[in-house]
This record gives C-alpha cells, structure tokens and sequence, in this order.
C-alpha cells in the first residue's frame, strides 16, 4: 500500500545538480522527545540526523521521497554517536551535515548537533557529534550500487 | 520494499477461527515512553492500544502480519482517550481490550490501561480508557470490506 | 534532574500578553513518522498537535517550557482524533490551532491537519482533525487551577 | 513533578545482589516500529537496548526506576550500532546484552539484537550489533562516580 496516495511520477534528471556535501537544518525540540531527567533522551536524535541527511538531499531539488518511487532505497549500516551536553525542551538545534565520503555501494555523512536557541537566546552549544554508513538496496532489499549521481565528485 | 524478506506465503484458513472479542496484553512501560514531568507522555499510549487489537487478533492464530501480506489493511479512522491518572517508568500496564461492535465496513475496539504493577508490586490501578474505528483498504488504499471472519458473530 | 542546565528563572509578566486563541504551524514529516502503509502513522499525529498548541502560547512571549519552570505543568485529560486522509512522507503539514473553551480549570484545543504541499508543490488536504482537553497541576501533580492568563477573554 | 505518584522510598541493599553480567530480553517489534520500507527503522532499536541493560539491572532487585529515586542517574555518551540484517514487524527479538567493561565513572554494554521467531516460526537471525557507554551523573546533572555495586567485581 505504499505510496497510494501518489500514482504517477515525473521523473526528474537526477543528474541535472548533484546534492551539495554540506549543509545545515534547524529542529525545535518536542516535549516527547525529552525523557524524565528533562533532557532529550538519546534515541530522538537518530531521527535528526535523518532530516540532515535528506535536507541535503533536497537541496539538489531531489528529495529521498522521489529516490523511494524510483526504487533507490538507502539503508543504515552503520551508526556511531558521541552525546557531550544535554539537549532540553524547546531547544533550538541545528543538524550541521557533511558528506565524508562516498563510494560505488555505501555514503558516509558527519553531523554536529548545536544548540543554538535555548530560552529564546541565541547560543552556540555543541551537544553531539555522530556518524552514519548508508548502503542501497533496491525494492526486494538487495545491495545494490549508488545512483552515480549520488557519489558526488 | 515492504516484506522483503518474506517471499513466500502459505495461506491460512483465517475462517477457521474467528478472533476473541476480548483479551488483555501487558506491556512494561519504556523509559522513552515518559516525559520531563516523569510520567508516560499521552502520545506513547496509543501504540499500546495497536498492540492490545493485534494481540486479540493474534489469538485467532492469524497476525496482523498476515492480514497485511493477504492485502488487507486496517486503518485507525477514529481514536478517543481519556487519560486518568500518570503512569510510570517501569510501571507495568495491563492494556484490556474488547470489540465493541464490527460491521461490514469498520470495527470498533474499547480498551481500558490499568497499571498492574508499580515499583514491584502488584496492584490495579485504572489509569486510562479510549476507543479506536478501523477501517479496512487494500493494497491501494482503497475503502473495502472487513473479510467476514473478523465482524465477528 | 529535571532543568539541570538551567539554574535561575528570571519570571516574566506572563499578564502582558495573553497568547491568541488560534493560529497555525508547519511541520515536514519525518521517515520514521511513516510505518508500512507508507502513510504517517496514527500516533504520530499526537505530538503535532503539542507543537501546535505550544507553538500558539510561544507567540505571547511565554514558552511552555517557561511555565514549567514556574510551575505549571499542563497535562493532556482528552483526545479526540478523526483520520480522513492519508499524509505521507516529506509531506507538509500545517497544524491549525483554536482555543475552544477555556475555564478555570481546563483548557479545549481544536486542531485542524491540513497537507500544505506534497511532492514540492502547494496543496490544501485536510488530512485530520483532532481536540484536546488539557488540565493544570503543580509540581506534585496536584489538580491545580490554570493561570488567569492562560484563560482567555 | 518527576515521581509524583511514588511519595516514599524504602531504601534497599544494593550491595546485596550485584548486577548479572550477562542476560537476555525478548521483544515483539511494534508496528509504529518500521517504516515505509516495511522494516523496523534504526532508530527504533536504541530504545530496545535500553530495555536490555535495564532488565540485566532488574535481576539483581533493583531496578533503574530505584536508582533515579536515590539519585542515581544513568547517561548514554556513546552509542555504536551495525544493522546487518533487516527486523520486520511482528518479528520477536532477543536482545543479548553483556557488561563489557565498568569503570569508576563508566560502564560499557555490548549488544546483539538476534530475530528468534518471524512468521511464528522460531528462528535465529543476527540482525545487529551495538554498544554503549554510560556515564553516572546527580540529580543536578553533574558527573559522578558509579556506585560500587555497579561496577562488577
């Protein structure tokens, strides 16, 4: 039932404007994402990266979205985090994403998560550092290559 | 890429056994299911509720699993909840669910959450009651009818 | 451990502006948002309708989180929700807030979910629509009246 | 308002029963848990961890919700993961988690997540492997020492 609502789709040239290698995302944080110490609790991070990753991705003017109906899925393989200060409620943080490298089967990004809102102030407040491996399968879950335009330079 | 790791499916006779109408399942309450004020945030209830209906349906020997890889989905149309009193981290809460009524077209489903054991002990400590409409599409999201074996007598 | 990062509350005159009685915000949604059907799944909805409704009190100047530091904890008594149509991933939804009622100890939020663009382009699909009842309590989670100010006209 | 509900705590041995190094924890994967591509989405599985050491805590008589009341509060400061293989919903697996190191101010666990039963069916299908390290921190947030009990002979 996957994408019922969406029935056809315009291919674009993927090739026309490769993703950009850096870039950065800001997300307020969200009440249920923080746990009883008060703090965000580690998992609600993972998603962040995520939303990094594929505002990167738009930025070409092709979103992960359109990558799924043209069957290219990337997995996670891989995902390290080193979580330094406390990220609190309503804390405004940005996602700064960086491609590390790239090759024929898997993408490496970077990120760093900043605090750069706390109390309506302005800040800038490392919070966390991490990294994510990305492998491609196609619709049956097998590896497969990186659409070349994907690798990068 | 749904399912892709499983390719083939043997049929089941779901007529065979029609679900029970009521049942109860615990579950112990995640530490990232609560919130800065200590208590489980309102949204981590409902997948407790999902898990209270799939469980009844379990019984019948046949998993939502099943339903979805035979094309039948169901889909929550309407869900009210009234929250009583806080539950804990650690808590464990019994989510009792019951068909409140099933025609051709939904199914109705009251649950009560009742914590069953706090800080070791056992206890019964009504904290939450809500009602959830499912409807039933197919693989393109289409309206359908619920098959005949899950309306019940 | 709750606030650890934030030792002194300067209080601020929360009379001076009441917050407005309906206004909207936008949210893209996230992959993990989405479950099997490929369509966001129920629960996830929920905390939209926080960020809505926080997102209303934060145009008076005074953040919920700021409330809590005070004192305040607003706690979610009732939800309703009515799912009419699917939304799916990278979708942008606007989340359209109304203050309902409001007494001196409650507090009635209705919302309305509306798919703002799909696919990169701009569209008006009212996706859900949902209402609150929350109610007040104090540090020690007794039932507590809400602030004036919070109250209305 | 962090433990409203639990007023009075009798303060337990803790140095009566040390922590197993070692144990086992059984979960069925939810559906809010995967995503479109009809697998459990990565971020799901940290919280599945958590559940693991937990649990190993609970085996000695005192459970994480006991610490957090003494003022014992464990922080996530690392986190390592390697999907390998895909989890679908229903599936039930078995989180093996192992003490890998304690120190006076950390503790590193090791974990194997392994799918045991899909499609009713029992199985044995190592699907990840993760790490962590805890750190200990007070009530204000501030690093602390472990208490002696944790730290294994």
């Amino acid at each position: 039932m996957k994408g019922h609502a969406e029935k056809s789709v315009v291919p674009v040239d993927v090739g026309a404007v490769r993703p950009p290698l850096s870039g950065s995302t800001r997300v307020r944080v969200r009440y249920c994402e923080c746990d009883p110490m008060g703090v965000v609790h580690h998992a609600a991070y993972i998603p962040w990266l995520e939303i990094g990753r594929t505002d990167l991705l738009r930025e070409s003017g092709v979103s992960y979205a359109h990558l799924e109906r043209m069957g290219v899925f990337l997995v996670v393989a891989k995902l390290d985090a080193r979580f330094r200060r406390p990220v609190l409620y309503d804390d405004v943080v940005e996602v700064r994403t960086r491609v590390r490298a790239a090759s024929r089967v898997k993408i490496e990004h970077e990120y760093g998560v900043v605090v750069v809102e706390r109390g309506g102030k302005a800040c800038e407040e490392p919070a966390a550092a991490a990294s994510t491996t990305l492998a491609c399968v196609d619709r049956e879950g097998r590896v497969s290559e990186l659409p070349e335009w994907l690798r990068g330079p």
